[in-house]
């Protein structure tokens, strides 16, 4: 590289490192432009600062979360028809056991106990069963179906139903159900439980859920989830129904990670709870679950139509946290905003103002023939 | 404060909101800059307004949904196998019975009957019953296991073989299954069901599920399913299989919420369903299931190797609406790289025609010694 | 139309379009200030290019999959308490048996065999059982409840306590959990699954996963996931526990899909399984299931409190590809930051400067009287 380069080239540098240029702006000294300009100007830099930055959290990224959510259901019915006494526990009442986040609460159930196969000569048609079934003459009403299910089975021996008596319902109130939930923000790499600073062993077996009083007792009274998610206590026994329990972790993590907390929020599932039943497509809640047992070397089985509360227990989450790039997208954006006022005051200043031919021999400056002489005067 | 000093500030203030600055610029009258950048800035223009307000629809924010999923399965079906009777309804058939998002519709089986404890003198190894065991030598062929699991438990003392006869094959195709689905979208505090406006217990005592004819009935038939995933019948009862229904909320909410509807679709879950078996790392789908009872004092248990047809309820959901964030972001983003056009016209009109020289010198006003001259001029 | 006013048009579109404004700009030669701003801007500049474009990966957007999870225990127990030989197989142990992306795998149990209704006369208060019961006399210790559940019906027969003894902890330390995953990301129609490409029938029928050695087989030793997740097997087996199996899918779809491949992580959900067990609010897992039959007539049941691992399989997802928009959005807002450097630079140089003043005259234009004759010159 011959000398003469090398300096070209170290001269270029300097130049570009000890020059800077800026934009060469003409002042417009005018009341009335000036004003409506500033005006739009401050209110972008409101907006910036005060809505997206303070407001909106704009400087914030968000995550949502990845969570587990475990049950456990307490408490023992009795029940009492005519005579026959029975205690349920929540091996007899919760669907499926194991406390999945969704579950059921049986409330209420028809009954047909002892069925068998084989018994029905006249296994053809579908519709045999109806004239010798005792059952159809029975006490309850089953739900239209579109196609009759199980029809000769079920109306083989003994159809008998039972339901829980009014006289236990304050009881089954007092069931208490249990949630145990842990959430993860990957992206933050924050683990948090539901069971947070101060909610400890002794806390859980004295406290009982309380929107005011306790709103982070991780135990609730299934009388007053049925009540807060706005369902009547007598209906839902009756017929079903399905509730969600949403627990809301709306996090911001700028903040010491203990202010994560839980919300719990309930509400009545697949239609209004209020309405009438006529209106809603489709109302309660109610499944078939088979007992099979061997008896006299015959398999039978118990049928049970469950009538029920189901609970989905429903995660929610959004965990927010500074992040440069939303700051700096943010801040970029609110310039380029800023240029968009700068347009529309100059379309007032040059279009609109009586002086626009003054103004915009200010601020422009043309290339062609006419104005080089001007130029050259520069 | 001196009044000297509260005029300063009085004046500064109305200077500042009486003024208005504007940037100097050059009108560049060349034929060739001028087309290449009103072409660029016209692209510009036409990408924001096209691309990113009218099809990506950057004016609005997004959120995704949290639900909760219903099903029930309805249907009959009724086997024949060698003179032994069966029918076969909804309890007996669907895993879980209460209606999870994720269940099991059982198509076929094989049935160990009887199995009891204890009868097995040589629960010494694990290999010991393959020689006497009757099992071996039946009719079914078990898919190989890693491990023998309860080798001597299942060749005790019974391995009928149970399936279901191709001739109930078509009634099992006409099962339905109703699923209820309710989206709420938090961001937004919009919750949707299913059931829409419309579809009320009147239509759904009478709909079927159609791609064309009724998209928002929930009610499906089982052989449309297993056909619209694209899985051969025959094949799918034989050896089970997985199938996801989608549940795609994607929803506008700027317009009516009564448009946003749901879309149902169907596919096969791990792998293609038309790929050959040999290809696929793992094909069919079955589990063990055990139904215990007593007999004669003596705990046994009917264990049943259940096929059967997997479905995932999957609920996809994108919600948008008018923000003002996202819409002043692209906007600004958007007056950001109209400077990008300008800077590259600049490019050309600085380095690449031949009046850059020219054209330099109407664009900047150097602030050093040999051009003070010309600027005092101003 | 006159042919004056459509040249007028003509004039104005061709002046439009052959035209070109480009900001006049002073270019400063002020080593200090030409320094910091040429400083700023080209950290600006790395800013965007190295931390946005490539650290963050800007140009790309973001999608979370839908997934479905499907997951199969294999493996075979032995007890022999006191005599009483026992087999233990997957429908004995897995809690749904139907391959959920949650289950239980029992560890531990205790049985309560022959409960039935009607045999305690003093069916009236909930504690009178406790005097004349024997089993509260037996060898286990039932963890505190807040209600007494079913006392009575707990207490009536036999309270016999089986558990696993220590001798076969090897043995279930081997079970494995095969586990089926899909993901599907909507915005980019991408679906994959675990059995990734080389994850063949072959392969999986031999392989046992291994973080190191062979992170892709999705057949997983119990004991190695107790291991990995922080747990004492001794104790986890003993009072329960629950485990978070993490499926980890951060893909980056701009480059081929098949690099797109899940990470399993183990973790214990619900507390550090580090800490003591004192420090945690809820230890343990374990569930009530009933086992119904009919001996005599007579319906009865064998209560199992089952204490095991609950599995979680939580999928956890992050796509990203090319995505027009928030590459330009970025673009877009960098060239805002630009112009904030810019502002910073103009107040040094007119506020800081000595020769500020200068510098004021060189950039700004003002439109009021006393400088209209310079601006005439122009």
């Amino acid at each position: 590289m011959s000398v003469g380069k090398q300096n070209q080239i170290t001269n270029a540098l300097s130049d570009f490192f000890f020059e800077y240029e800026t934009p060469r702006q003409v002042l417009v000294r005018n009341r009335r432009v000036g004003v409506v300009c500033r005006l739009i100007q401050l209110g972008v830099l409101a907006y910036i600062i005060g809505w997206v930055f303070i407001y909106e959290k704009g400087y914030q990224s968000t995550d949502t979360a990845v969570s587990s959510v475990f049950t456990k259901m307490k408490g023992v019915g009795y029940t009492n028809v005519s005579g026959s006494e029975r205690v349920w526990d929540v091996a007899d009442y919760v669907f499926p056991p194991q406390g999945d986040s969704s579950f059921v609460v049986m409330t209420n159930y028809i009954i047909t106990e002892g069925q068998k196969m084989g018994k029905c000569p006249e296994l053809k048609g579908k519709h045999n069963c109806n004239s010798d079934s005792d059952c159809e003459g029975g006490s309850f009403k089953r739900t239209g179906h579109g196609q009759m299910t199980g029809v000769c089975v079920e109306g083989t021996k003994t159809c008998e139903v039972l339901a829980w008596c009014p006289s236990v319902h304050d009881k089954y109130h007092n069931y208490t159900l249990f949630i145990k939930n842990s959430v993860t923000f990957p992206l933050f790499g924050v683990t948090r439980s539901n069971l947070v600073e101060g909610i400890d062993a002794d806390y859980i077996s004295k406290c009982l859920h309380d929107p005011k009083k306790a709103p982070l007792c991780p135990i609730f009274r299934l009388g007053d989830i049925v009540k807060l998610s706005g369902f009547s206590f007598e209906t839902i026994a009756r017929v079903g129904g399905a509730i969600g329990i949403v627990v809301d972790w709306t996090c911001n993590l700028d903040v010491d990670v203990k202010h994560c907390k839980p919300q719990y929020n309930f509400h009545g599932l697949y239609g209004n709870p209020a309405e009438t039943d006529k209106a809603r497509a489709s109302v309660g809640y109610n499944f078939r679950y088979a007992k099979h047992y061997m008896e006299d070397r015959i398999q039978k089985r118990t049928l049970l139509k469950v009538f029920g509360i189901r609970f989905d227990i429903i995660v929610q989450s959004l965990a927010r946290k500074f992040d440069i790039i939303p700051t700096l997208t943010a801040i970029g954006s609110g310039v380029g905003i800023f240029g968009v006022a700068t347009v529309v005051c100059d379309l007032v200043l040059l279009y609109l103002l009586p002086k626009r031919e003054f103004y915009k021999n200010m601020k422009f400056k043309y290339t062609d023939t006419h104005t080089q002489v001007s130029s050259f005067c520069l």
